[in-house]
């Protein structure tokens, strides 16, 4: 049991990511507390995020494409189980755990180095077309390739 | 009824905030897909509750007071309704929605200047000793303050 | 006299502004040091430049206009002359020092509420052709215009 | 001979830098120009610089040590040669350019994968007394470290 309301089980939930990218706190990123600013995790889930979908072979498409394809953010959220430093090393991973027809629930996990869970977090992409702002679904070939990095869901 | 699962009823919820502060979309804070990026509404809501704590007086203690008491953010979250672009005025309003023993449910509310919502948030605040590290309950003082900026409560 | 290459005597340089843009120092903006981290104000440089070039009216033309012109900063920089915080209330001064053809020497200067200056800075901005990346030349009125603005170049 | 006043030959100073750190830009770091925003350089020189310092052994002082020095920053400028965009990988290289008694004119260069450079910068960073706001002189073995890393100083 978990009180973060979006992970049943910490210990399963943890262990169900394959896709991990390092960041490192920036000293500009900490502010007077001494500490990482708490607006600056957000950042590190966009970046991993995008990491993750550029090792999909998506973000290629959704930069250059003529199809005006986008992702957009609908909504994102970040629960802090422990602070974080200057110079602090954080592995960010990343999956999908749910995918809709044009949307995917995107999860977040950040470790410090000795392993221990930092930042938990999750958002919803849709892909839209920028023009239109309408959804676009996703193509077969884009759901089992998000699938694919999610062991648990098989 | 809301798809938003901190509102029950948007339009009771957005008629419940008292306190509202400014902002106004700065370049640097788009992005190449030529709206606000998604990362800096986090930095707004910040913003908006700090002056919002201000209004109450509590600022000056967190940053001067001899105490150590600091706020810290423990989970934070927002959801992107419409998206904004450079020159934007926002206003962000905001009040605490529950109040616990040390720690407070802060909502945000975030409206373009035809008052149109493009922004709704949520996050836990909590009193801290800084240098221990463990929660500090508010004072009686401190949840009045908190209580009567929010009509609804009463 | 003055240490500092671009101002050749700071009382009269200072006295030189006629536009001004209050910021606030927000909390994020600070780092572990206390302070506002020093890549910050190259932010406040934009944004009152923007404002400066908005109270000219280009600022439309750069964002919405069909002719594909654009401002791109060729360089910046920028003299910390003290620090400061938290809250503080900056009022930044910006000025065209000197007009090219297509590029104009932008000067700033930050003030604290008591008047006491905290930063100065200066760099060049050039209008482009967005698509070809060519210098665009400025019209006669856009020359006026940043010239009216800037009392003692008559 | 170049038109950029700390650089008097920019083959010869381009080849003197040993120290380099390596950046990537972030999608949040691009703006509705389309390309990275000019206000974040300084927090790439920000944070090579702090590479290059922890790579002399002189960060882990300043920010734990009980003598309460810090660097603080007394005037940063950077020269914007191409334009960079999301996903780029920017070689940031740093050096000690001049050292005087408690301060040094720190150089920094930009290069982009093809070896083309983007940026060039400098600014004089001063090593002070945190309490008490005053220059405190490097040690010998600090200046030497510095002088080390640049080898046409020899």
């Amino acid at each position: 049991m978990s009180r973060i309301s979006y992970i049943e089980n910490m210990e399963d939930w943890a262990a169900s990511f394959t896709f991990t990218h390092e960041v490192k706190v920036r000293f500009s990123e900490t502010d007077m507390f001494g500490h990482l600013n708490n607006t600056v995790p957000f950042t590190y889930f966009e970046e991993a995020r995008i990491e993750y979908f550029k090792s999909l072979g998506f973000m290629q498409d959704w930069v250059h494409d003529e199809s005006g394809a986008i992702p957009v953010v609908a909504d994102l959220q970040c629960d802090f189980l422990q602070q974080m430093f200057f110079n602090d090393k954080v592995l960010i991973q990343v999956k999908a755990a749910k995918i809709g027809n044009s949307s995917a629930d995107i999860h977040y996990l950040g470790k410090k180095e000795d392993g221990s869970i930092c930042l938990t977090g999750r958002g919803t992409v849709v892909q839209i077309n920028k023009a239109t702002g309408k959804p676009l679904v996703w193509t077969e070939e884009m759901k089992q390739l998000m699938d694919k990095q999610n062991p648990v869901r098989k």
